[in-house]
């Protein structure tokens, strides 16, 4: 048996195991696990140690040395956020409908786990925990391919998963951490559809690409944020200068900051001045289309250079459109079903607005940084899907279950 | 641009259009369509029978042309599935979850259209009209490639629906019948996830397999049902045996027949004798494997000949199994996670079935063949998915719709 293969088959083996545990047993382990890190932080802080060393002297770019690195509160926050997981309700044995039907049979829509889920994601540690406790807690078994940069890290974290899972007379495959696998064995595993249930990956936009294109096993994507505002006619001027303002700076590199604010034409004069002004104060870099630059006195950009692109900075387009129909071609065209919003008092807009735009969330009158898991209420996050099936936005416990039919009868046939 | 490229595209401007279309409109619009068929019923027949004729000059076997043959009585069927069809709840716009977060957002669960949906099927006419109007009043529009055997009646039955659309002032590309089209363009079509949503192919294990292994489109599967009846020491054995023939025999060619039943080994020398009698008086031929061909008198048939088949025909296997644990370990080997029965009354059997089996149906005390959207009180059907993601089980309107979040704030930010 090849390598992929004995993992898929090993966490299969695992998953079955933890289909059917009780909640209780979960959430002991899950607090073991938060302990357990807390004991055993040096180790993993020094493997982390050692990932960083050797990524930054191979040349590996700031932006990314960052997401690599562990510091004490990153364990710390890895630890409060196993302890509020333990805390959410368990997603499996769930009843979501319930109803006798004309033949007498008793039929129920029960939530059980998805079975296996193999997570790939670039260098961020941190994942490898986080990833594998949401799964655990909804009953699912994990396979981890996380960033090779971050090898030594993620199989700290994993090793201290198995340990404890063992010592909880749990199958330690429950989490399989290879951060090692090769291009060709990834390849492999992506074929496993027998074995394997879901492939999440997390991302650069060639990584997902890559997955989509060569899994025979179902993905749900973590694509980009293309996320628009549009500021109607009808917006409070002020406040909507400083939503623009914050959705962009305050984390210029997250999928849900804004990339393009599109401005009513009947308004541009009165916001674009204050918007740029206070844009610039943020230290944010303006890149406007014609009519947005002829307001503002800058020089146009080409369209290609500025829509339709995450800017994962401090960069931000800005168009003028003649109206709420405009702002949603605009977003038809460029978006990436992320994160939608408008800011407007007019309801017929709002309306018109929802009707025609085609996203994840779609937001009225605030910043698009709230499309998030803990935001929006479902305690918990493993990314955010802008695939249709299955989860469309946030993923949180319940959309790492699948629902199925449970029924009851006294030996009718048909 | 490529004729895939064209449909896909018209497909994705004409679900612009439905996706926000009120309940009234899709009612009117498929009770004009049942009108319709009632009045072109005979352009559909004939062109119907061109295609058997066709069909059946070519060689094409006779359970096939019995599936591509339309006659009166399947029309009036069509009819009244879709009056049916507009009578049931739209699942567009369904609030499923609502709550106001500490920000003070209000947010919102709600069920949106899935844009495009595209089925690929044999040769099953009804299945043009059935899949439309399935798709139309979940809001989708949708490509249908029907099996090239029936391209003439497939035409014809899409035409009527594009009349009626364009009567009604919508756009007739809510549906494309592309029964024609060849591996190549199918190939093409296969990649445009841009426009397309969805793809479900129905049908043998060969189309389900290309099209898993081609499409970058997330695909549903509506697989094989290997389907096991499990009747353990506690079964009524009367009622057993009826439940166990009517499964096979109701209807054999469909997914959710047995295909094997399990016999607990303390009752084999009752249940055996009497189960071979009723299934052999009901037509039924009998593989055996060792035990029960011990217990039967017959000539026993190796494993492999004989489990893990959908044999869609009046044949069953049969094996004793030592109990419940036995049996969870055959069906975990050999099942397709389509349905499989347990037949017991035995709480502490039943629980260690449930706990352990991996179906999109698990069945106490029933036939396997009420697996099915209309028995299980969904009110309509397209397919039953045996994929985990998305849909689980058959797929009613809900199924063909998916939950996006809507957000409304007092212009936060985070």
């Amino acid at each position: 048996m090849s390598e992929s293969k004995a993992i898929a088959r090993a966490a299969r083996e695992a998953s079955r195991v933890l289909a059917s545990l009780p909640t209780e047993r979960k959430n002991g382990l899950l607090l073991a696990l938060a302990d357990a890190i807390d004991e055993h932080g040096q180790v993993v802080l020094e493997a982390n140690r050692l990932d960083v060393e050797a990524a930054a002297s191979g040349g590996l770019a700031q932006a990314k040395l960052q997401r690599l690195r562990l510091r004490e509160s990153s364990l710390t926050q890895l630890r409060e956020g196993i302890r509020q997981l333990a805390r959410l309700p368990d997603p499996v044995g769930v009843v979501t409908e319930e109803r006798t039907v004309p033949s007498g049979l008793r039929v129920r829509r029960v939530r059980v786990p998805l079975g296996v889920v193999c997570m790939i994601y670039e260098a961020r540690p941190a994942v490898t925990i986080d990833a594998f406790a949401l799964c655990f807690k909804a009953g699912n078994a994990c396979i981890l391919k996380g960033g090779s940069d971050a090898a030594r890290s993620n199989a700290a974290l994993a090793q201290i998963a198995r340990e404890v899972l063992k010592r909880h007379g749990l199958p330690p495959d429950a989490i399989a951490s290879i951060s090692g696998l090769g291009r060709t064995e990834l390849l492999e595993l992506l074929q496993l559809d027998q074995d394997i249930d879901l492939v999440i990956p997390r991302g650069g936009e060639s990584l997902i690409r890559f997955v989509c294109e060569n899994s025979r096993i179902p993905v749900i994507q973590h694509y980009k944020g293309v996320c628009h505002i549009f500021v109607d006619a009808s917006a409070d001027v002020e406040k909507a200068v400083s939503v623009c303002v914050s959705a962009k700076t305050s984390a210029p590199a997250t999928c849900n900051a804004a990339e393009c604010v599109l401005v009513h034409s009947s308004i541009a004069g009165v916001v674009l001045p204050r918007l740029a002004a206070a844009l610039r104060s943020a230290g944010v870099r303006i890149l406007a289309e014609e009519r947005a630059a002829g307001v503002l006195g800058l020089s146009p950009s080409p369209d290609d250079d500025i829509f339709g692109r995450e800017f994962l900075d401090k960069i931000l387009a800005i168009k003028v459109v003649d109206g709420v129909r405009a702002a949603i071609d605009h977003i038809a065209h460029y978006g990436s079903r992320h994160t939608e919003a408008i800011l407007s008092s007019d309801r017929a807009s709002i309306a018109a607005f929802h009707a025609s735009i085609d996203a994840s969330c779609v937001v009225t009158n605030a910043s698009t940084r709230f499309n998030d898991g803990f935001q929006l209420g479902l305690g918990a996050e493993i990314g955010i899907s802008t695939s249709k099936l299955h989860a469309y936005g946030p993923m949180g416990l319940e959309e790492l279950t699948t629902r199925r039919f449970e029924v009851a009868g006294d030996y009718q046939v048909r």
